[in-house]
């Protein structure tokens, strides 16, 4: 069961990617819960499918081509889980633009694993 | 029961902000589980007590003075419990130094709240 979880989010994960490889903040923002929250640096917290589109519409306008997410660890609770993981962003050619860490809560809804809640930040030195 | 994590969470958070106020990194780092891990801004996780207790001497050292914590959400699963909040650094005379949201994994050890994953990252516009 608990593989089972870690493979769906890493599927899901995938398709995170692929969102930013298409440049489609819509299929990205669908692979949200409807009343999830992000926390990105700089920013207050983001709530809501249609602020998250717009978050990640703004991230892919600032030219990001592709996020890789490296799970290191699922732990579920019925039909919640808590992954922690890594990130990083390229941008075009596969440039490096940020890399850091995550904590993601995911729902498991009707079937489906979302992202609930969305934590990150940079591992790279303070600018 | 949820109510009594919830009042346990913040009693610890409190005692966080406490350790900050004396300076005392040892007293924070015994908040955390034994295999407890911190992802911090700008640096690569920090694991284990010691490193903990390393980090957070070097945020005293930098001359932070308390930190205020708001927990905003609780969500507990058996010995397991999520926890969203606001977080304010604060300096000398208290002056805010920093400002920003976290989540928190916290387990029950015997009978002890702990933090067990702890990420945040700051609401202040980048430099």
């Amino acid at each position: 069961m608990a593989e089972d979880v870690h493979a769906k989010i890493e599927a899901a994960n995938r398709i995170f990617g692929d969102g930013f490889e298409r440049g489609d903040a819509v299929a990205i923002a669908a692979l949200y819960t409807k009343d999830a929250a992000l926390f990105p640096a700089n920013s207050d917290i983001v709530r809501g499918g249609g602020n998250i589109r717009d978050f990640w519409q703004a991230v892919i306008g600032m030219g990001i081509k592709n996020a890789v997410l490296q799970t290191i660890e699922v732990e579920q609770h019925g039909d919640t889980a808590i992954e922690v993981g890594k990130y990083r962003l390229l941008a075009e050619g596969g440039a490096q633009a940020d890399a850091g860490k995550y904590v993601v809560v995911w729902k498991n809804d009707q079937g489906t694993w979302k992202l609930h809640r969305d934590i990150w930040n940079t591992s790279q030195p303070a600018k």
